[in-house]
């Protein structure tokens, strides 16, 4: 997580004043469960909402510093700052909890946080995805594969396709978040000895948290590992699409291109030179985010009830993980909705082949006129050899051709170019992606 | 997958037998569905499966095999082997397919497969962790976090909590067998130019399926990506369960170890050196699960409508993650269910430190009775150190403390020491583990 | 490791009868050093190699397997057929030795048989792209960055900078082999308690090893990290000049093809659609050794004298990571060595941008005769801009503009559009790459 | 890298003053070779030196800060704020160079810095181990594999094999370093088109660097991936014996402790609970350095002549993995330096077991007495086992077995309990690890 590639929304959401804020709800909340049992005053419990309930200003936070520099625990600090404010009450806070029932619980609201944060930035993305693929819906484009031309796409279709894959990360994400989204309040093991379940139910109702059915001293990492699988994942699709968009920028392609302002300097001197600098950002961003997988899987196996191990872990990958991952959604979102599309280069390349990408068509025809698969081969590949070779019209090379045209037409021949036999289903699919 | 880490029904699924008859079953569905459309027909469809519905033997892959050396083409090997059984009417096959159109849903229909083979393990699993859990509901051992003693859990509840992180695997990896199991026949460049979407719908339902929405020439690699992450996530529980037995068999602790069968050699002339080497193999086997998930991830960013670098990738994690999953998760099972539970370890091991493990319960009660925090803190510490240092009962100690004493009487200190403050609460986390 | 991505002789390395010998000659060279130290009569020794020197038949296998299955201990299954060809004399086979004596110094001979292959491997690559480069040492080329034309360079230069890198690919693959190139006979703990470190010496001579400083039970687990990390930065190498290849082969450079043999079918209709699969296939290979570095480095932390859990990793890791790399090392040999190169489209595609390429030499050539970096800039762009959108020549735009031609003459202007302006040095960089 | 776990001087190496400090003197160097030449005037070269060479204050970092946000072009920027020191001579500045000459000759600079000061932390380490080993040569202790009771080692032989391993993994370091430290000024796209050889060896020279002997617009990225695997086997080794001081502070084992200082709070009120917290963060951060390796092997296959997906990963795990890595190796140092190590305690862990590590040792005695493996086997179980049950001494019934006392004297059996029998040759080791 490093300013350059860090949005401030997201950076807050790891900040101490928020984390304090949170820690604070949590034991605020409990004080109240407590206090609904008897187990503490109901002033005590309304005391710490009254004195307590203040904005954790930069002053507070240097306190809580200073503290946790003497006693080398951060909570303690935490706590003891709190009792500044709270006075004699402050005893009864905190009671029978352990710290990682605040640290665990906290963590559990930043990520959920966060994942509210990143499903809004795919909601966006997908709103722009789906009006660049609606206006592009008959962009005709050639189809490649291996980076060879294979046959014609429109280029709506193939943001079409990364809709349905940000649709589905979308989808996971909130299942990821809805896992995540755990309080536990069970004391020293998870045992409740110390704490009645009751208070930990009210904390969970109170921040829209689910219980941990069984925590031990610390909610179990499977949670987290999951969550950030889900994140690496989404990476993954954000660099899918950016290579298609690197690879659309070619000099030699020149189908797409990332927006670049008037006042954007660089090689002024090369004007072709408008490089695919953010979709290649977001590439390098895609690993990094993919980086925090394997440790919060390695995360998992904690020592019986627990080990600490996990911790250094998720303060570098929790913040660094949403902080970029929401960077690059809110860049890809940006590149996707000012990306240049040039149809005419993309007719141009789709021309350049001249009409060999219906050469599986005309197959087939022949096929259906009786043509054995084998000598249907035999002549499209003839002519289609001489085509590539020579650089003539592949179609008017097959009405010269006796053996073809003694099965087709020149009609029938013209008709296997048309265009239209290409897109006539793209309705479909765009029904199928985007009416679900 | 190397044969000590894999079982048969598993390998099974990944064998040429079976991704023949996926194939065969993708392409005879396929002529229906274009038998209905009136594009072959109706007798080619007919042909197919009256001629063609036959096991891939031994003697039938080997003739693929003999002309894919040729072609150097596997699909095309298998459709001209499958011409040798359908004769004639074989021209109508695969007709407006692409090759991707067989694989893609072929390599679906495997994990799916092997999904519903994974959930099945992870339900005997389950269920030997919930039977083993119930029996060991009020076995009492002491809760260790950082390695450390800590407060006393039962080992039930140590193993309700693996039971529900495995729940939660199970669960994901049925929403990620949800997700693999799609259908894709849509042509070249997933157009449907030379195919009708109607086709795959037919295959689709036949094969229980869903109709994958957006396909360019294969069928999306996030998907793929999600399946692995999940399995990857599965592996880091049975890593975690595995450290946890590991842990208890040490020499020092002996409160459970893995069956030792009778006849079993090894080191039989240190009868104590029974070693938990099933449960370290499981931690490595989960490390080599775990490999499969960044080469998944790097396989989502294929070029434009395809590139083939993610086929040579799950050629070898297909089947290497699903096989030693596999065997890992029949492996655990059997650990679980034959685990030998030494609960008079466990008590022994909890007594050792002579009830310091009721320090906070003491702490919380000098609380109440009016002691302030830092008061207490100071009594327990003086009590607990001396105790620590020179082996005496924390209990005896505190009642001959005067401090102590003004506060608490006998009977309450003799109360902090009952060993049902801690287990209070089992059946409440028994039940919400177990009764969803 | 799978038959299509395997070579027989890196496989051998990893088949039973080398293991066994390796074995064997660990145990007998074991009991030379043994023998000259009197701990066991020479005649025994004698009889080791006398009766035991003989290939591990498929029946010997057999043999050793079946008594496995009963003891469930490869070693004593492999001592005890060993006795059945030695007699009597075989009781002093392996004394004070532990089984992992046996198998981590075997691994390491095995990792050392591999990295050789493995370097003669990359020896033949490193022949391939030495003449290759050679070859088109001169053959110009335009450099790309972000996909984007950029400056002239040559595609000898392009192969000498992957020399390069395999070259060190290569070094650093001869220090790992160095590390791994240990023996240790250290006996149940490390200690020698039970056999002299000169016998360790004796075996570690006779297999060409270096004596393990310090194991434990086990050699140390970094050594064979370190391998795999080097292997996974070669495999990363290997990713990079395939990546290269899949470019120049998109349909709209076409600058290199990998070889397409007459007889191959595929899209013999489509002659245009030669598809890069060797290099797609060796991007997903790539992938797959790098997938062994994170669980050899997690292989690392093996608890006390050692665990069992790096075991079933290196079973897969060790033969999947060298026999895919082996195969892919020779595949992008036999790739490198049949690229078509197609100079004249090479020409073809730098040419079509105008010898805007040039336009950073002049704008030095401005500066330098006086004209401020500002003003150089403003001149240069606006003559680049018109040549990018008109399509006009940049060099004949230059010669028109008047505060241009009132800095630079015609002729020196013609002299910035020359060709070997940009190739001077490629003879310096080549001798810096190959004569070393 | 967050505070937490960072050292300043290793910051300091990251920091924008550093950087520029960097990218001035590459730049001033260059002057000089470009002057050498005569391209540039003398006096811009001295005037460079003279009026440039001046601390990068934050304000002139807010200067260039500023001028980047106007023209989003980092070293532009740069340029810009240094001419307004230079003035009119500034045009000469940079001259034939490239931006990634700057960037990428820095990075490396940086990296060895930072390379050199992971070495000095490496030695340190080195240092305290090579103490403490010394100290605890000859402390018995239990060897332990599978985490079960062996044979007996020495405290010191523990520490020696960590010696060992990260003196290896300082080896490592050393070579990645001088991987890493090369210079590359050879403009656009690597050919020296605009700037003369020369100019680079003079600044490769004066910076201490070798000539990259081939670079593109980039120096290739396989040194980096080298360099950041290096880092990441090293934290596998701290992770390896942080795991080890883990194991010996568990409750039950207490053999060794990370130092406690006196004002330290905590969990007081159980002086038992001093958790290994400090080698559990080191367990985790191994785990975050070791995430750098994926990515910056990714970072290998960069498009032609560059494309920049590459440094977005390095901004992160540049300063990530070298901060986190000096941080982990700094306080592993201290964790070593000040372990408590409880003797005592080793021995009574090591005399639980009743003599029966010596069980390997009486079974070869009865070997070499003319008893056959197998008899020998059986008579050193059947009393193993019996000690074991009832936790006899081994030692007396050995003595009081009649087929052992036929073969054994009793004082041959005494022998074989002597302790000095597993420590003989730890002197050989020390002098094998430490004297190379």
């Amino acid at each position: 997580m490093i300013p350059r590639y860090s949005r401030p929304e997201m950076v807050s959401i790891w900040e101490p004043a928020n984390k304090f804020k949170i820690w604070y709800e949590i034991e605020a909340h409990a004080c109240d469960g407590q206090a609904k049992l008897g187990v503490i005053p109901e002033e005590a419990a309304k005391a710490v909402w009254d004195n307590g309930n203040k904005p954790y200003t930069d002053e507070r936070i240097a306190r809580i510093d200073e503290i946790e520099r003497e006693t080398k625990h951060d909570v303690i600090a935490f706590l003891t700052e709190l009792s500044e404010h709270i006075g004699d009450y402050s005893r009864f806070v905190h009671q029978g909890m352990t710290s990682s029932d605040v640290l665990d619980t906290c963590l559990n609201v930043q990520l959920t946080q966060a994942a509210d944060l990143l499903l809004s930035d795919m909601d966006k993305l997908l709103t722009a995805l789906e009006k660049r693929a609606e206006e592009h819906k008959y962009t005709v484009t050639i189809g490649r594969s291996h980076g060879i031309h294979a046959e014609p796409v429109t280029f709506g279709l193939k943001l079409a396709k990364h809709f349905a894959e940000f649709k589905r990360g979308r989808d996971r994400l909130a299942a990821a978040r809805a896992e995540i989204a755990t309080c536990a309040i069970s004391g020293a093991v998870g045992t409740f000895a110390n704490i009645d379940p009751s208070v930990e139910t009210h904390v969970a109702e109170k921040l829209g948290l689910a219980v941990e059915p069984v925590s031990t001293q610390v909610i179990p990492r499977d949670r987290h590992a999951m969550f950030f699988a889900v994140l690496g994942v989404i990476a993954s699709s954000i660099e899918n699409l950016s290579v298609e968009i690197r690879h659309l920028q070619r000099t030699e392609l020149r189908e797409a291109e990332e927006f670049f302002s008037k006042g954007q300097k660089g090689s002024s001197a090369m004007p072709h030179k408008r490089n695919p600098v953010l979709t290649e950002n977001l590439t390098g961003l895609a690993r990094l985010v993919r980086s925090a997988v394997v440790p919060a899987m390695e995360n998992v196996a904690l020592w019986h009830e627990r080990d600490i191990s996990h911790s250094s872990v998720e303060r570098m990958i929790g913040p660094d993980a949403t902080v970029t991952l929401d960077f690059a959604l809110a860049r890809l979102t940006s590149v996707v909705e000012n990306l240049v599309v040039y149809g005419e280069n993309m007719q141009k390349n789709l021309d350049q082949l001249g009409g060999l990408h219906n050469s599986q068509r005309v197959l087939l025809q022949l096929t259906q006129h009786g043509v054995s698969r084998e000598d249907a081969y035999r002549l499209v590949q003839k002519n289609a050899m001489e085509s590539w070779q020579t650089g003539k019209s592949f179609q008017d090379l097959l009405k010269q051709d006796e053996e073809v045209s003694a099965k087709l037409s020149d009609e029938t021949i013209d008709s296997l170019f048309d265009m239209e036999y290409h897109t006539k289903h793209v309705d479909t699919i765009f029904k199928r992606v985007f009416e679900k």
